[in-house]
C-alpha cells in the first residue's frame, strides 16, 4: 500500500508542514491502514476509524508531547501511534505485533499512561493540570473521551471538579453515538438534543456542572476541527469540545454495524466476514440457558450488563426478554446497586461482568450487596494467566471477591456444575453469589444432581497427598496427579473444591488431617486468594501446605505460556515442586 | 420534655389526622429531642436538623412501608425513626441506645437498608422500581440524597438510568448547600442557579440527564412540601424534586457552624461547646507536620480529601496551603486518578482517605496507580474492630489493599514510625504505598532512622515462637510474650512487621525457619489479610502458623469488647491459643 503523505510523517511536527488537502489524504492513507491490518490481527475498529480526523488535527495543532493529550481507554490511539513514530506497526506486516493495543509509556514518550478502562481521562487531566500549575508551566492538557465513557461515574466526578481550575483544560468529548453497544441512559437525551441543535441546546450536562462549552458538527472534516482547536489552544480555563464523529467511518460493514466492530476478530477486507466464524456454544450460553428456563418457570430473573453485553450473548436474552434486559453503560457500579435494589424487592438479578471492569463496584459489592445479604447474582468472566496487557489482566477476580464479607464464590469446572449452581444462587436468599464463568467452548456436562454449597468434589479419594484444583486448573491438578502416580506411586486426592470463598467442607477437610501435604492450584494471584486460606487452615497443624498460581504483579508483553512455567502451573513444574517439598 | 404532638403519633399513619398547625408543632417537638439527645449522645447534628419537615410531609404524603422511602446515607433519619415507631429512643433516655445512627432494616419494616455510604440510594430506588414494575403494582419509590451525595458518580450513573424508566420514581433532592464540609465542584454552580432562579435556570443537571424536574424554595416549610409532594405522588415517570432546605436548622451552633456540626461529639445544649474538647495531637498532625517540613523543602506535595478534612485535621493544611488542598467532593474515585495524574506530571500527592468509603476507588488504586506504578501516597484510617455499625466497619482494609499488584502497604505502630514511612513515600518513585494511621492521640517517638521498607523491626529476638503485631496489635503481641515467659518461660521473638503486602525480609523469614510456631495479629480480616501470606509463607515447611485477626464477616450491635474476645485478640485469649498449639 502506499502512503506518500504518511511516509514524510516520523512525528507530529511534519503535520505542521502539511497543506490542508494533505491532511485529508493521510486521513485516507492512515484508514486504509487501519482496515488492512486490523483486518488481519483484529482489534478495535470502529473506535479508530472514527477518530483518524480527530487524531490528524490535535497532533496538527498542539504539540504533543510538550502539550500532553489523555486518551480515554486509549483504544482509539492507532492514528496516533502512527503519528507519533510507530506506523511501521501498521506499514510493515513483519511490523503488526511492535506495538499493544493501548497507550503504553514504554511505546512512546506520547504515552503516558497505560490505560484500558474506560472514563479515567479527565481526573487524570485534571491531575496534570494541578501539577502544571504548581509548577508555573503553561502547556495544554487535553483529555479525549468518548460518549460512551461519559456514562461511566468517574467521568461526571472529574468533570465537575475540572471546572473548578483557573487553568487550561480541554475535554474533547468524541461522541459517535455509540457506546460499546448502543448508548444507554438518560444523559443521551441531552447529547442527542445537543446534536440536533448544532450545540445550542438547553440541555447541556457540561454547563450545568459550571464548564465552557463549543460543538464542533462534523467531526470527521479536518478543516473544522483545526478551526475549532485553534481556538481553544491556550485557552486559560476548562473547555469542553463536543465533537460529533462516525464510529467505523471509512468501512462499510463496521459503519452497518458499529456494536460488532467495537471490537473485532481478524475479517474479510471486503465484506467484514470474520475469518473464522466462531459459533459454538458458550459458558455463558450455558447461564442464558437456565435463565430462559427459569423465566419460564415464573421466576423474576432479570439481567444486567455494564455496557458488555457482547461477551455474554446477552442480545440474544434482550430480544426474548426486552422487559428483563437492562444496559446500565459503562456504569459498574450502577449495575451492582441497582442489582441490590431489585433483589431487596425480590426479584433475581444476575449481573454479566468481566472480572477487571467489576473492579469498579467493589464498594457495592461490599457495602450495597455484602452489608445487606441481597442475594445478587454476579456471572462474570475473568480468572485466566494471559500476559501481554496489564489493563485487562484477570487474575485478581478471587482475591477481589472472596474476601468480600458475605459474597459466595463459586467456580464451576464445567456445564454441569455452572447451571447447578447457578440454581442455587437463584434459589438462596442468604446474599450475594459470584460464579466465574469457564473459559472456551462450553461442554454439555449434565446439571451436577450433588451440588451442596458447602461440600467439595472428591474426584479421587488418596492419601497423604491433596491436589485442590480451582475450576480451570482442576485438569492440571489431575494431570499431577497422574503423573506422580506413575513415577512416584504416589496415590495423590484430586479435589474440586467448587466454593473458593471460604472452607466449610469440615468432613472432607478432616480428612486431610493426616496429610503430608495439600497443594492447591488457582488462575488467580496467589495474595488474598484461595490457597492462602487453605495454608491459614491447615497451618496450626502438622499438614504442609503448597499454593501454585500467578503472582500479585501486572504482566506485560509475557505470553501464556511463559507466565505459566514461571508460575509452576505446567504439570513439569509443579510435579517437581511438590516433589521437592515431599523429599 | 413535653411532646403532646408526637404522643399521638405511632406509625406514619397517625400524621394523616393531624392539621397544618399540629404539623408544625410536630417539627418543633421532633426538633427538640434531636437536639436534647443528641446533646447527650453525640451524632449526625446538621443533616437531621435540616429535615425534620421533609420527613414529615414525606411521611404525611406517602404512605410507608408500601411506599418506599430510600433514604441516601441513612444519617438525617432519626426524625423518620420517630415517625416510624421508634420515638422512645428519643424521648426516654433509658431507650437513647435503642436505634442506630442509620436506617436497619432489623429495626423497622420502614427501612429497607442498612446505608452509610453515599449516592447509593437513586440507584437502590432505581432496581426497586424495575422490580416493582414487573410485579404490576404501583407503589411510589422515592429516594431523598443530598447534593453533597450528588458528587459522588454513582449518583449520576443512577440519575442517567433513572431517566430511562417509564414508571413512577421520585427523586428528592435535599439541597442544604453543604456537603460534609462545604460543596466542591462545578455541579454545585449549576445548583446554585437552580436555587436563585427558583428552579427556572437552564443549568439544570436533571433536566440534561433527561429527567423531570420541580423546585421547593423553602424545603423547611411543611405546607409548601405538602402542596409539591402532592403533585408527584403517583406520578408515572421518574422526577426529580429540588428541595431547598437548611442544615442544622433551629439550633443556632449548628447553623453558625454547619462543617463542626455534621456530626458532633456530646456538647452544651445552649452553646453548642463540646462537652469533654479534644484538642490533643493525632496522627494525622504528624502526617501534616512532616507535609508541612516537605512543602517548606520545596517539594510538590499536594494534599487530597473526599470531603472529609475533618478527620484528619486539613483545614489546617489548607489554611497555610490553599494552592495545594483539594477537596474534591465525596469522589474517592476521583480523589485516587486525580492522585495518578498528579504524580505522572512529578507532583506528590497525598490522599487522605477512610478506609471504608475507599473501597470506591479500589480499580482506581489498581488500575491507575498500580498498572501505572504511580508514587501517589495514600494516608488512611481504618483498622479498627469495633462492632456497633456494618457500613462503617475498618476491619477489611488490608484485603483490600495488600492484594492490590504493586501498592506498598505499611502499618506505622508510633509516630516515629509514621514519620519515617511517609518520608520513604514521598521519596520513592516505585509506586503507589498506602499508609494505616494509628487510632488515639499521637505519642512523640521520633522518627525512625531505621526504617527499611523490605525490613521488620525485631523487638526481641527469642527462639521457637515468633509472634507478628501488625500497628494496633503489637502491644498485644508483647503482651502474649512476656505473659508466655512469665507462665512458661517460653521466650518469644516479637517483631513489627511494618510493611504488610509482602514478605519481602528474607534475612529475618529466615531467623525463623527452624522455629515451631510463627503466629500473627493484625485488626483486620483474616481472609486475605497479613497473616494468611504469612501462612503461605511457611506452609510447605515445618513451621506452623496460627493467624489472629477478625472474622470476614459484618458485625453489628456487638461491643470492641466481645468481638476482641471471639477473635481472640485478648492476651488470655491468644495466649491460650498459642499453648494449645505448641501443646
Amino acid at each position: 500500500m502506499k502512503t506518500p503523505i504518511l511516509d514524510r510523517v516520523n512525528g507530529p511536527a511534519d503535520l505542521k508542514q502539511l497543506s490542508s488537502p494533505e491532511l485529508t489524504a493521510l486521513a485516507a492513507e492512515a484508514r486504509s491502514l487501519l482496515i488492512q491490518k486490523l483486518s488481519v490481527t483484529g482489534g478495535h475498529v470502529g473506535p479508530n476509524l472514527g477518530v483518524v480526523e480527530l487524531t490528524i488535527a490535535l497532533h496538527r495543532t498542539f504539540n504533543s508531547p510538550v502539550d500532553h493529550i489523555v486518551w480515554d481507554v486509549s483504544h482509539q490511539t492507532y492514528t496516533h501511534k502512527m503519528l507519533t513514530g510507530r506506523k511501521q506497526a501498521w506499514t510493515d506486516p513483519d511490523h503488526y505485533g511492535d506495538v499493544g493495543p493501548y497507550t503504553d509509556p514504554q511505546e512512546s514518550p506520547h504515552d503516558y499512561y497505560n490505560i484500558g478502562h474506560t472514563s479515567t481521562s479527565i481526573a487524570l487531566a485534571d491531575g496534570m493540570a494541578v501539577a502544571r500549575d504548581l509548577r508555573g508551566d503553561k502547556e495544554n492538557i487535553i483529555a479525549v473521551i468518548g460518549d460512551g465513557a461519559l456514562s461511566g461515574g468517574m467521568a461526571y466526578e472529574a468533570l465537575s471538579n475540572a471546572a473548578t481550575l483557573h487553568s487550561n483544560l480541554i475535554v474533547v468529548l468524541n461522541d459517535n453515538e455509540m457506546s460499546i453497544a448502543e448508548d444507554h441512559g438518560g444523559l443521551y437525551k441531552g447529547l442527542a438534543d445537543l446534536r440536533a441543535t448544532n450545540g445550542a441546546s438547553e440541555h447541556n450536562l457540561f454547563k450545568a456542572l459550571g464548564l465552557d462549552y463549543t460543538y464542533v458538527a462534523d467531526g470527521n472534516n479536518i478543516d473544522a476541527l483545526l478551526k475549532a482547536f485553534a481556538q481553544v489552544k491556550d485557552i486559560d480555563h476548562p473547555i469542553v469540545v463536543h465533537v460529533h464523529t462516525k464510529k467505523g467511518l471509512g468501512f462499510a460493514p463496521a459503519m452497518a454495524n458499529e456494536e460488532a466492530f467495537h471490537w473485532h476478530v481478524p475479517f474479510d477486507v471486503q465484506t467484514g466476514a470474520a475469518l473464522k466464524p466462531n459459533t459454538a456454544p458458550t459458558y455463558a450460553d450455558v447461564v442464558l440457558d437456565e435463565l430462559d428456563r427459569q423465566i419460564a418457570d415464573g421466576k423474576p430473573v432479570v439481567a444486567i450488563t455494564a455496557a458488555i453485553p457482547g461477551g455474554f450473548h446477552l442480545k440474544k436474552f434482550a430480544a426474548k426478554h426486552p422487559d428483563r434486559y437492562f444496559d446500565v453503560g459503562i456504569a459498574e457500579q450502577q449495575s451492582i446497586t441497582f442489582a441490590a435494589g431489585l433483589a431487596q424487592q425480590g426479584a433475581r438479578p444476575v449481573a454479566f461482568e468481566n472480572t477487571t471492569f467489576l473492579q469498579r463496584a467493589y464498594d457495592q459489592m461490599s457495602h450495597d450487596l455484602g452489608v445487606n445479604k441481597l442475594p445478587a447474582v454476579i456471572v462474570y468472566s475473568g480468572g485466566h494467566v494471559t500476559g501481554g496487557d496489564p489493563t485487562h489482566q484477570s487474575t485478581f477476580d478471587l482475591a477481589m471477591l472472596t474476601n468480600i464479607p458475605g459474597m459466595t464464590v463459586l467456580v464451576p469446572t464445567n456445564a454441569g456444575e455452572l447451571t447447578a449452581m447457578l440454581r442455587w444462587a437463584l434459589t438462596q436468599t442468604a446474599g450475594p453469589v459470584a460464579i466465574r464463568l469457564p473459559g472456551g467452548h462450553a461442554d454439555d456436562v449434565a446439571p451436577a444432581a450433588d451440588f451442596d454449597v458447602n461440600k467439595m468434589r472428591v474426584l479421587h479419594a488418596g492419601s497423604k497427598l491433596a491436589l485442590l484444583g480451582v475450576g480451570s486448573l482442576l485438569p492440571l491438578a489431575q494431570e499431577v496427579a497422574t503423573r506422580l502416580k506413575t513415577e512416584r506411586g504416589i496415590d495423590a486426592t484430586v479435589i474440586d473444591p467448587r466454593r473458593v470463598d471460604a472452607l466449610t467442607d469440615a468432613d472432607t477437610l478432616q480428612q486431610l488431617a493426616d496429610y503430608d501435604l495439600v497443594a492447591t492450584f488457582e488462575e488467580n494471584s496467589l495474595d488474598g486468594g484461595f490457597g492462602q486460606k487453605v495454608s491459614a487452615y491447615f497451618g496450626p497443624s502438622a499438614v504442609r501446605t503448597l499454593n501454585f498460581g500467578a503472582k500479585r504483579r501486572f504482566d506485560h508483553k509475557q505470553t501464556r505460556a511463559e507466565l505459566l512455567h514461571e508460575y509452576k502451573l505446567t504439570v513439569e513444574d509443579a510435579t517437581a515442586a511438590i516433589e521437592a517439598v515431599l523429599q
